[in-house]
């Protein structure tokens, strides 16, 4: 279940995942939040950056620098993660994930579950549309972010 | 088995990571092949950029950019890839990777030929010796590294 600090950040990963498009880059946006507190915000820099391994979760734990721990933290994510991600969420020992779109892409929900992760699937509407409008639009450079 | 490319690269990864001992890193190197073809080196980020993300598999990928595919590339790493570097090698297809030093870390050998990698155990024996020693000597740095 998604709380009220949980409904805020699902729309501040959503806000990251815009402003990455408006950028001319891939529409994907995190947060990494502690309780109510935020401690960074990213979004994919492929395009911006010329980044490969700077998916929109990869960015915000970047940005959140080097954390003593991430065991009190929850991790909000536009789309569900790629195998980086979610291997780098179990590395990271991140115990509870918020996803807001499992519909563009996913498969890797059980692989967090069985690794102890907590996986929300907050179904948000804008951010599926989003995303299901940018694959639509830009087959090759969603294929290159996911190595397709 | 190695070839004699292999034993060129995995020199340089140690290299690398002699470079981040160094300048006060964690003493861990990565070299990105395709074929004789060096695309990138890199090492660990974590002190030198306060980047938690950058492994020296991770830096690695990073330098060398976007990549239409890895399905022809080596990775070289002097020490066993963790969770998220290992995720990234599945995620990136990246078919073959050759490993300095599968002593002071390690675990994710499985997983990876799970998901069809190629893993080869170099034995590198400076490789080894030099992390153990900086494990020895720097308990809390490592740690924070591996998120312990």
């Amino acid at each position: 279940m998604t709380n009220e600090a949980d409904r805020k950040f699902i729309e501040l990963a959503f806000a990251e995942a815009k402003k990455s498009a408006d950028a001319g880059g891939l529409p994907i946006g995190a947060v990494l939040a502690r309780g109510e507190t935020v401690l960074a915000c990213g979004h994919n820099q492929r395009v911006q950056q010329s980044d490969p391994i700077a998916h929109g979760e990869m960015d915000c734990l970047r940005k959140a620098g080097r954390q003593t721990t991430y065991r009190d933290t929850t991790l909000y994510t536009t789309l569900s993660p790629c195998m980086m991600c979610s291997g780098t969420i179990v590395q990271f020992k991140i115990p509870r994930l918020v996803i807001n779109d499992t519909q563009n892409f996913g498969g890797n929900e059980d692989f967090l579950r069985e690794h102890g992760v907590e996986v929300i699937d907050a179904a948000h509407d804008a951010s599926i549309q989003m995303m299901r409008a940018f694959i639509a639009n830009n087959a090759d450079l969603w294929n290159e972010d996911i190595m397709e």
